[in-house]
């Protein structure tokens, strides 16, 4: 009977005389002369294999062992097996192309990349998708808990709801369609169908030439919608709740992946610490962290915008004053956000982005859900009714108020684990260059 | 404060007195000469309303109400509000193109389609997709009870690993590529990488050209890989537990909406009853149904392969005699098989379908792990290593055993509820002539 890597040491603990067997790759081989030392990687961990004879193993190989575990201080995970019969299921060639078991911070981001297939076999970077994997469990659970229902829409669309034109262009029989930017339209068709609550995990695309340490061609968007809220303030709550339990299902389901990375997510009390500021409030706090930062230094020219600048010093200032990884920026002026977001004012919307670790991971807000005014604001942004006719049947036929947001998966695993590039974050990333493997 | 329909009865008995908030969706207006019955939708489901003097509103307008709650039997659900406020949050053009209310089978297939906007508030066809929603649920649960780890792959790959050419293109900045057909490759290289057991919930498309009940040209992939397994019988195994587990937890959380079907999801002992039957042998005990039903009667030619109607043959026969809508067939001759299925013998593969209520909803089996008997298997497909460069990587470095399936989501919410069409089973479903809404 298998065990795995983990349960080694309580079988050495009280069963040390059985035998038991281990199926793995061969993470690591050491020959002390005389004896020899394999370390074995399975999806549990690594465990120590020690051999009376030298194997004929390459590293990679995956073998199945059986053997007696015993307690050693000095093995990883406190316990070893000591191999009685090895049978080699699959041997790995000799030329190797990555070295699996090297230090991925001494690799460069385009060699892990390249040789991705390998380089996910290093438990420090296969660490990063068990914490994408717990985000992506506890999204879906605590919008489950709040009455949420799953929804799955198409990727295939005759145009951006953005009316932009990042979009990758489909040949689908005899006509283009594009790959969606985002569930946008969908998922207010759905609160609209009385669902009222729906989220969606699935692909999103943006066709962006730039090529920077934030950006993907394709992400995994984590996206909601509600009906009957006020203001995005009630999204802001939301998200407060959502993330809380997002870090708490990551703190204790992965405490091995985050030291991995050396690193934690935040408390449930630091991520209700933190603070929402208004657009204004927050140029006018990210200048004066720039002047702080500069100050009779060169550099540091005035910042008009939510720059990526602006986002770090925000984040800065947030934990600072508010011990909190977390800021909510709201009420966006309206040119920098969609036509169909909801008016606070002449001037300003209901809008915000949500900025973690100097990282905006969200942007959402209100949506317009009154037919006439949705028609008169069109022409504001150079756009007309009829590329809009799916959008203003689900208006004119009943809509509740409604908003919501979209977490951008990628980013969220890359800051809870200080990843440097949000590639680092996607399995098999796609960017202007990159579409292998 | 609001409370939702379905709690109306429980305050009309333990509250009545006090004055409730409801919101929701217009669904009915019944003017009773004198008093006006309104059921109002929500996402809970409808209540009654009753109105002392006729309420100036439209169907499918969005409204607040306060009132009274109070028992009637004659009200569905058992109780109603007595209404002694109104707001119109939002009120529905009265040209409304379609008729929510309206009993959906009465519809035909393309008006709900066409109008799929308004078609999902129908009670019966949005129920569809809350049992869709306990299937993706489920799916994910079980598997992860069973260790295994959710990815999220690229959609854009630079070519099929079927080979085939029933690709849809893309234009990638200065390149084309190909929406991804399924998740193979990259759940493989996952299962490889140390992985050993992984899950995906994502789009896969088929630029096939037929329009049948049962194809769709995007759909949503139930897919997993495991490593180290024995053969096809362990994936098999391991589907009775998945799909027991997913037809329980829709039986439990489902049960107004199956009702609404008039439908019910096999029982666990019914699933484990299920037989598997080789193909050979399904291909007789298909033609024995076949020469039964047509016994002197026009028609039924010769089966000699699973076909739409031998699938519909196997599952009446598994009912008959073993009490299961479910059958497993497996050892299916290599030539239906794609190119890295794993060999039983010289002829068949260890390969399986699983065949429910009449279609197919699985196809799975081992696959090839072998590095050289991969290179050898590819010219009698007429297949270059050159095109396969990453797959012979990911066997040539210590690959075990693996496998794997994938459940098409959209035909197993088709077959519990019973519907005819699997687009019926799609929220917006894309076929050769359908991208919009």
């Amino acid at each position: 009977m298998r065990i795995l890597a983990k349960e080694v040491f309580s079988a050495a603990k009280d069963k040390p005389q059985e035998i038991v067997e281990l199926k793995g790759w061969v993470h690591r081989i050491r020959d002390m002369g005389g004896i020899t030392f394999v370390v074995l990687r399975d999806r549990s961990g690594i465990v120590q294999l020690v051999f009376e004879e030298e194997p004929d193993l390459t590293l990679e190989s995956v073998v199945s062992v059986k053997g007696t575990p015993a307690l050693n201080e000095k093995a990883p995970g406190g316990a070893e097996i000591r191999v009685s019969s090895l049978e080699c299921i699959s041997r790995a060639a000799g030329d190797l192309p990555y070295q699996v078991n090297a230090d991925p911070d001494k690799i460069g981001l385009e060699a892990i990349l390249d040789n991705r297939g390998l380089s996910l076999r290093s438990p420090k970077l296969r660490a990063v998708f068990a914490v994408q994997a717990t985000i992506i469990e506890a999204f879906a659970e605590y919008l489950r808990s709040q009455d949420f229902t799953e929804i799955k829409t198409s990727k295939l669309v005759g145009g951006g709801t953005e009316g932009g034109s990042e979009l990758f262009e489909v040949s689908y029989f005899d006509r283009k369609v594009y790959l969606a930017q985002s569930p946008q339209f969908y998922k207010e068709t759905m609160v609209a169908s009385g669902m009222e609550r729906v989220f969606e995990i699935a692909p999103a695309y943006r066709a962006e030439k730039h090529d920077t340490p934030r950006h993907l061609n394709e992400y995994i968007s984590l996206d909601l919608e509600m009906g009957f809220i006020e203001s995005e303030k009630d999204l802001i709550e939301l998200e407060k709740g959502l993330l809380s339990h997002i870090f708490e299902k990551v703190s204790s389901k992965n405490s091995e992946e985050l030291a991995l990375w050396n690193a934690s997510a935040p408390t449930r009390e630091a991520v209700y610490h933190s603070p929402t500021v208004g657009y204004e409030e927050a140029i006018k706090i990210a200048n004066e962290e720039n002047a702080k930062e500069f100050a009779g230094k060169k550099g540091g020219a005035r910042i008009f915008d939510i720059t990526p600048e602006a986002e770090r010093f925000l984040c800065a200032w947030a934990l600072r004053e508010h011990g909190s990884d977390l800021v909510f920026v709201n009420e966006f002026p309206r040119r920098y956000r969609p036509f169909y977001t909801y008016p606070l004012d002449t001037s300003r919307t209901m809008s915000f982005d949500a900025l973690f670790r100097g990282l905006e991971i969200t942007t959402g807000g209100r949506r317009q859900h009154d037919y006439e005014a949705f028609l008169a604001v069109l022409p504001k942004f150079g756009l007309k009714p009829e590329h809009f006719t799916n959008y203003l049947t689900l208006l004119k036929y009943g809509c509740p108020p409604h908003g919501g947001f979209a977490i951008g998966c990628e980013r969220l695993t890359a800051r809870i684990l200080g990843l440097s590039n949000v590639k680092e974050a996607s399995l098999f990333p796609r960017d202007r260059k990159r579409v292998e493997p």
